[in-house]
Order: structure tokens, then C-alpha cells, then sequence
């Protein structure tokens, strides 16, 4: 075979054109490396730093106290469990006289990153959330007056409250201010992917990698962005096609009275979603694959090969974030005149 | 008035004697104060030295995991809850599908130090303890082979088994033993009352010191001694009044199919009994003050003034020890095949 030949000056232009090509590489590159995130719409998990340690473990006693519900077995960890990923890996939760609860559960890991509270969006914030199971019937089945009446019958509580608070009376305003104080440090920084977000490229494989790029080409960034990947918005469940599901949960529209708003929740995060099963709002996707597949289907229109929804669940199992180091708080006991827990009447 | 006149010689000799006594009054107080607590039938909780750290720590995982019930909603902590002095507070535990339980949860602090385990001694150590509420279909509800399966199928727990036991086959009785060495560290040493046994005088006031002498010489200590101040045999509750109770437990009858053994339990530890109300094996005692007053005419004839019985229990609330400081475990996520929990049928 003969080689074709170029002219001499053609050859050379094509030789200088390259070395300008392999600079104009080895720079982008080079920044890449440097700024590699900056453009991400994913954003690392900024660590927490407390500022109130007291009110913190003020609000870590009552997170795991199950004097709070009226059974006396229920606390915010049974459903918010710490050592699971801040869930219960259960389709809807166990309350009251094990009731079915309505909903799935969601994390309360980095849950401080969200932009509304509940999947329907229902509390502003933490602290508007976490009155809310305590007086639900069908979870905690208290109420904040009685909430009130066990910890007000508790000196080492009545203690710490004053300590934190001044000498306020006690309000259930004060209860669940240090329990949201306590969930806001609940962050999961340093994840693989979030090293990979700050510059350190062997932090995850090709594979994860391959991943991230097709749920960033697919458009699953499009509403799973931001810190907490995912959070900041309400969006329709089933878009391009219906979800099909038994859970009468009717999403925002249960706040806005707005038709429009059917099926409309809150997206949830996907930090640490490898430790979050089973997933969306009815808990009925037991596996990170089925759950990838269902949003590929009804959110995008978008069929994902089984490989590519192995890429996906790969890049996703990165998102796994380090997990809070609590030492298990030990709980003030109760007095001759606290109420009694009533888990059988 | 009159100075009574005395002898030269005899004043003497009085001043001699007063001298003796002082002297022997001072040698006395000295070797109490260095051996005080060498001859109470009450020896201080001795601490424990973890020597196989892996096993103690996958232990504590299995401990609070909830995947080892059917529902996926109950672990060995939620009746054993190590916030709340090893017990659940609450006359009997609520079990799978919230079935009420038959008796009253005992402590697992210091339970390495019972001669047998449950209030009829029917498991001979921890280890045989641990299996039990697994399978029970009033607690876990769940079996030992599906137990079994769920860790198996969960990659990090096969590897920390390994790492404990080499590469025997997964079965319950590593489970249990995992479980048991967990539960041999929940000791809580370091009491004020366990100072006061050391020589540490002031550990403990007036009214507590008087209670304890109270404790002693009423006969209490004959049935409550040692280093776990009881759990070291079975009595008859019941001995001088019958107990009263709805309760149907027959104690060690039920194991020995004697009907001599009828309502006799094991002797439950007093250590952190301020922290395990509600007392007895039907919890049916809300108070200290009603548990002492009970046991005092029940058991020994005697009927306690007030003042006796709040001496005896400020005695009593002496006895709490250094909780144990755990870390809460991370428990490792179900796989695909990791069968699902079944809350709900």
C-alpha cells in the first residue's frame, strides 16, 4: 500500500497544528484537574461545624428518647435509625400499635439540605418537622402537651434545658429547636464521589465515572443536583408516563388544594441512597436498579440497557457519604411523677 | 453541785482505759477504712477487659440490628435499650405486630454476672439467651435459618465473620456468641456505692449509708448480694403474703415441671435499678418506693416506715454505674438478595 503523499509545507502545518492541539490538551486538562467540579452540578457536602454542642446533645437525647410518643417504644430514631442511613429500609413505617404508616420514611441525613420538609413539602423546616410524628396518631400518637409533662417531670432534662435556653418555660418551640439542632449535624461529607468533585480522579473507577455521565446526559441532574443531589424541588412522579401505585399519597396538591400539584413531591436526596432502601415516596422500588429503570421510563423516556443502569447504580453507591459518629446518649430516667408510657391502651 | 469525788488510783486507771480505747478505736477505724467493703455481701462490679475487640464489635452490630426480626423494626435493643439502663421501662415488652409480651424485659447491663438467664433460668448462659427472642413468635418472630440468611447474604458482615471465626459456616451459634461477647462488656462499674465499698467514705451520705445498713439488717442482702447485688438464685416471690398479679408466669416451675418452683425467679440484679423501673416480673411496681414496700412485707415481714423505705431507696440509687459508652454501629446495607423484611403479613 502506498502512503499518499503531502506536500511539504501541508505536513508541516499539520505538525504544527498538532503540537498546538496537544498544548491546548495538556492545559484544559491540567485545569480540568484543578477546577474538576466547579462546573459539576453536584456540589460536595460541606462538613458541619457546631456551634452549640450542649444544644446538640440536648436535641440527640430527645432524637432517641421514646418518651416522646405514647407507647413509650417509638422515638425518632426507630424510623430515622442512625445505624440505617437516618431510615427504616421499610416500604411505609411501623407507628402506634403498629399502624402502617402512609408514606415511606425519608433519610434524615443532610436533611438540613433540604429546600421544604416531609415529601409533600408540608413544614418549612426541621424544626416545623419535628413536632409533627410526635402528635401524628398514627406514628408517635402523643401529644406536645404531654411530650411537655414527661420532660418537664425530669430534672436532668428540665436541667439541660435551662442550660441551653435560660430559664424559658419549657415549649415544645424549645423541644423541637434542639432536635433540628441535633439533625443538622447529621451530614455525610466525603464521599467517594465528592472526593472524585474535589479533584481526586482515582477516588472512583471508569465504571462510576461512565455512570456519572450518563445520569448527567440523561437529564437525572436536571432535578438530582445541588449538595444534597437532589431536595430543592418539587417535581411530578411519572411524566412521561403514569406511576402506578396503591399509596393514596397525593403529594404537594394535599397542601396547595391545586390539582396541578397531584403526584407532585418533594425529589429526595441521593446521598447516601445505597443505605436508603427501598425507595420513592410508597417505598415500593426495592433495588437501586428497578428504581433507576422506573425513573429512566416515567421521568425521561428514556429505556436504559441493563449496562447502563449498572453504570448508574455504580456512580450512585459513591454518593455514600461518612456517616455520623454518635456515641448512643444516655437517657435521663424518668420520676415517680412522669407519666406513664400507655403502649397497650 | 458536787463533782463527784473519785479515787486517785481509779481516775487513774480510767484515764488508762480511755487511752486504750482511744488507741483501739483509731486501729479499728483504720483497718475499716482500708477494708471497708471486704467483708459486705455486696462486692463492687469488677470491669471488663474486652479482649477480642472484632468479636465485640459485630456483636454490638447483630445487637442492634433490626433485620434479625421479621419486621425489620425490632433488634435486641428495643427491649434491651442501652439509653435507657439495658430495659425498655415498660411492665412487658411489645413484640412483633405489637404483641404484648408475657414479662418484664431485665436488664442487660451486668447480665454476664446472672448464674442463668430469663426470669425462669431456662437459657444456661447469654449465649443460649441470644437465640431466643429471634425465634420467639410473640418478640422477633422471626427464625434462625431466615436470620441466617439475611447475613449471608450481606457481604460485610460475612467478611467481619470471617475475620472473627475463619472460614467456619455461618450458623446461629456464631450469631449468639457474637451477640453474647457484645453483651459480656455491658458492665457498669464505678457506682458511688462501689466507691463507698473501696474506701472512698464520702462516695455516699448519711441517708444512703443508713439505707444500706437498713438494706442489710432487714435481710434484704441475703437474696440480694454480690458483685450484680442478686441474680445468683431462684426465690419464691411470695414468701410471707402471696404476690398478686394477672400475671400468668410461673417462674422456674415451668422449666423444672416441679410445683415446688412455682413463682420462683430468678433474683433480678438491683445494679442501675434506678434506671430499669418497672419492677418485678410483671412489672407491676412503678416505683422504688412501691417495689421496696412490696418486697419488704412479701418477702421478709416487714413493713417499712416511709422514712425506712426513702432511706433504702436513696441506698438503692447509689448503685447506678457508668453506663457503657458506645459508639452507635453502622450497620452494613442489605444486597439485592437479602430478603426483605415482612412488617406488614
Amino acid at each position: 500500500m502506498k502512503t499518499p503523499s503531502v506536500p511539504k509545507q501541508t505536513s508541516q502545518t499539520i505538525r504544527n497544528l498538532i503540537n498546538i492541539s496537544v498544548v491546548v490538551v495538556a492545559v484544559v486538562g491540567a485545569a480540568c484537574a484543578a477546577a474538576q467540579g466547579k462546573d459539576e452540578p453536584i456540589q460536595p457536602i460541606v462538613p458541619v461545624k457546631i456551634t452549640n454542642p450542649a444544644k446538640v446533645e440536648l436535641g440527640k437525647k430527645l432524637f432517641f428518647d421514646p418518651r416522646l410518643s405514647k407507647s413509650g417504644f417509638i422515638s425518632c430514631n426507630s424510623c430515622h435509625n442512625l445505624s440505617m442511613g437516618g431510615s427504616d429500609n421499610l416500604p411505609t413505617s411501623i407507628g402506634d400499635r403498629w399502624q402502617q404508616g402512609p408514606i415511606n420514611s425519608p433519610t434524615v441525613l443532610n436533611s438540613s439540605l433540604n429546600f421544604v420538609q416531609f415529601w409533600d413539602g408540608r413544614a418549612k423546616d426541621l424544626q416545623e418537622q419535628a413536632g409533627g410524628p410526635i402528635a401524628n396518631p398514627k406514628e408517635m400518637a402523643f401529644s406536645h402537651d404531654l411530650a411537655l409533662e414527661v420532660l418537664n417531670s425530669i430534672p436532668q432534662y428540665r436541667a439541660e434545658f435551662e442550660k441551653v435556653y435560660g430559664n424559658k418555660e419549657l415549649d415544645i418551640q424549645l423541644v423541637t429547636d434542639a432536635i433540628a439542632e441535633f439533625e443538622k449535624t447529621l451530614k455525610t461529607p466525603n464521599s467517594r464521589f465528592d472526593q472524585w468533585l474535589k479533584g481526586s480522579k482515582k477516588a472512583i473507577t471508569a465504571e462510576e465515572l461512565k455512570g456519572y455521565e450518563l445520569f448527567k446526559n440523561s437529564g437525572c441532574v436536571s432535578c438530582h443536583n445541588g449538595e444534597a443531589v437532589g431536595g430543592n424541588s418539587y417535581q411530578k412522579m411519572g411524566v412521561f408516563e403514569p406511576y402506578k401505585t396503591n399509596n393514596p399519597a397525593l403529594g404537594r396538591a394535599e397542601v396547595s388544594k391545586q390539582d396541578a400539584d397531584r403526584f407532585n413531591f418533594k425529589v429526595p436526596t441521593l446521598r447516601n441512597v445505597e443505605l436508603t432502601y427501598p425507595y420513592f415516596h410508597d417505598g415500593a422500588a426495592k433495588t437501586l436498579e428497578e428504581a433507576v429503570d422506573i425513573m429512566g421510563r416515567l421521568q425521561l423516556a428514556k429505556k436504559f440497557t441493563p449496562e447502563e443502569t449498572a453504570s448508574i447504580v455504580a456512580f450512585l453507591k459513591t454518593l455514600t457519604g461518612e456517616q455520623p459518629k454518635l456515641q448512643l446518649p444516655i437517657l435521663p430516667p424518668s420520676q415517680n411523677n412522669t407519666p406513664q408510657p400507655k403502649p397497650f391502651d
